[in-house]
């Protein structure tokens, strides 16, 4: 080996951190442990049967054109599909404005990769997901928390944050947003809030990042409007993914942003992979056409709506008075505030112990804050195992109360 | 759109320039040209046949399992699968070296990622492979190139510019070699050869990376040790791919590296794609142990054996005494160089009117030199065409000589 290889490696490589759920991930791959700490589908929400003459028919009707190198941009005839989706609801948007990533995490470090210089401030909610956090902070961002209430990231703490950057003579590159069923909160952004972001963009001439993995699982209430629709300004980029609407085994995702910001993603994402596996892109295609996209979506759907509602009700049963939880309308995941006294991670080991767990909320603060705070997913564990994890966890944060300890 | 965007883009995007090949392959898209530019391996290559099984298979045996996210460091299999394949050579090698990339410029970009800071010094040969000098360049490497000899790398000038260097207190990150069937220039370097390079990595304390999409598609002579089993002292990092040898459109390559550098890569693909699709790789699977992959890659070599011996013949035939070309054992390229006075890039615009391309080889000289030179591709074009494609360029070159030029 080289005499230094430690001191070989980039400034990148030094800022990019192996990933805390990875570890915390390790800890719970026990079988006997309930998991609520993964951020999985659930693999009963795979069209695993309609695949195969998928895959059939295309292999027959396409031969080896499936099996070649593709545009980097991604297949036209899958951004076109995806865009029609845009267009149907209304959205402005044309094959210029759309780009097929390997994920939306391909997404994120690709965004990442063409605004991000070392020291670079990048706004996120406290909390926010965390690989989106990973991916800025690897190209050197400096993330700036806002604090979000039940509405989202608070309109008038970014105000502040946005002002208080500005005297220091400090433009931040981007503000990072997951305005439907937050990861790792459950929150949706009402149109309102989204409105006052937009509004601060404008004003103080930033732009948005708007990550929108979970969007089309809404179990309740009404859709909201995208950000991109409501700016209509080129100043939202946002990022899509199949992986919890299709397969995340398949690593589909897609960039839909201003023209200017894609031409340099794609020459970005060029170097990175050359193109996203045109297999899987082609069939994605046969599934869309196939119109089995929105009949397995509805059962996806169907799927989450009843494990959330299952979690909430075992919740409201077991769960002290002063434990707080989100009630997500839609996603995967809601978010539990604890009395500020307990310590999350503490807990997450006495959990282990009785072979329940979660993800300990501060890994989502960017600030390091929130050790008081659960994210909890419901997608992946069925009904009986929620049911009997959810009391396991209650026992144990009961056992935390303080003697006497009121709410 | 905000005011400045252009100003908002980092440095590595502002770095990362558009491949010049993509713009000169834009150019060649009419379907009466023949093209001798792309880097496309033969449609005819691809085991189209054998996946409606194997995928039908897999979906059967393994159900959702294929559809789910999976580690980032790829499918455990595959990964034991391609390490045999190597430990059956010889090499030493274990889990811990094995890391599967989403096509090997992933791997590219990824060691790029890790090692390169602004300004950083890499060295290559001139001429090597665009997408490592972009990937490369693009975390803002300073290329310097180090000329090439009939065996490779000169590993005499490789000395002179480490010495150099050296004298103004630079430590270059690493040497990019293409030992096999070198992308350009179809030359393959002797166990000699690699021997010197090693030896110099070591004497002047410096990493390779051993870039092998190649390798395995030799169609004469006695295959070359790889450098990273020469070396055996974790001075060599390996990247390996399908692209060459199943097929590219899975985007499955992978990396073999020391494990302490592995695990730097592991990170920094983690917050690059989180995994490469689960499905493909799942694939690759079914296809290795199905016993198909040797006698397709039999099937492979066999063809673009047969499509180098024809363009070779047309060449020695129809070409000019002073027009001098490599006559490759393996791969898919072979490199032409002109007489001095004559611009490739001139000589593409008359070829594109005679409905001919070709790469100029420019484009692969980090320093810009290398005008008289042209990149031909061999695994692409049907002989017919190649034929015709062939006879076509020496007419355009024979236009092009002065008047009474002997060589």
């Amino acid at each position: 080996m080289i005499s230094d290889l430690k001191g070989t490696f980039s400034q990148i490589s030094n800022n990019n951190k192996r990933s805390a759920i990875r570890e915390i991930l390790k800890l719970t791959q026990n079988p006997e442990i309930i998991s609520f700490a993964g951020g999985l589908p659930a693999p009963e929400s795979f069209p695993v049967d309609a695949l195969d003459k998928i895959v059939s028919d295309m292999l027959c009707e396409e031969g080896a054109a499936v099996l070649q190198y593709d545009a980097t941009e991604g297949v036209t005839e899958l951004r076109e599909l995806l865009l029609k989706k845009y267009q149907d609801e209304g959205i402005q948007c044309s094959l210029d404005n759309m780009i097929i990533t390997t994920g939306s995490q391909q997404g994120l470090d690709l965004v990442g990769k063409i605004f991000v210089n070392q020291g670079d401030v990048v706004i996120c909610g406290l909390p926010s997901y965390l690989g989106g956090i990973g991916a800025f902070q690897a190209y050197g961002a400096t993330m700036a928390g806002v604090p979000m209430d039940e509405q989202g990231m608070s309109a008038e703490l970014l105000e502040t944050k946005l002002e208080e950057l500005k005297q220091q003579g400090i433009k931040p590159k981007f503000i990072y947003v997951i305005p439907d069923f937050q990861n790792p909160t459950g929150i949706t952004m009402p149109e309102s809030r989204r409105l006052e972001i937009i509004a601060l963009a404008h004003k103080y001439d930033v732009l948005i990042v708007e990550d929108c993995p979970y969007r089309e699982v809404r179990f309740e209430g009404k859709p909201q409007r995208m950000m991109y629709e409501l700016d209509n300004n080129d100043h939202v980029i946002t990022l899509g993914t199949f992986s919890k609407i299709f397969a995340p085994g398949f690593r589909i995702g897609w960039v839909l942003g201003p023209k200017d910001v894609n031409e340099k993603i794609v020459i970005a994402k060029q170097s990175a992979d050359l193109c996203t596996p045109t297999f899987v892109q082609k069939i994605a295609i046969g599934y869309m056409k196939s119109g089995l996209f929105e009949t397995n979506l509805q059962k996806t759907i169907d799927l989450y709506h009843q494990r959330r509602d299952v979690m909430l009700a075992e919740m409201d049963k077991h769960m002290p008075d002063c434990v707080k939880w989100t009630r997500p309308e839609g996603g995967m995941f809601l978010f539990i505030t604890l009395p500020e006294h307990m310590d999350a991670l503490d807990l997450f080991h006495k959990a282990i112990e009785k072979k329940v767990a979660f993800v300990t909320g501060n890994v989502f603060y960017c600030d390091g804050s929130g050790t008081n705070t659960i994210r909890l997913n419901f997608s992946y564990v069925n009904n009986e195992k929620a049911i009997a994890g959810i009391q396991r966890l209650a026992d144990i944060i009961k056992a935390e109360m303080l003697v006497g300890e009121t709410c």
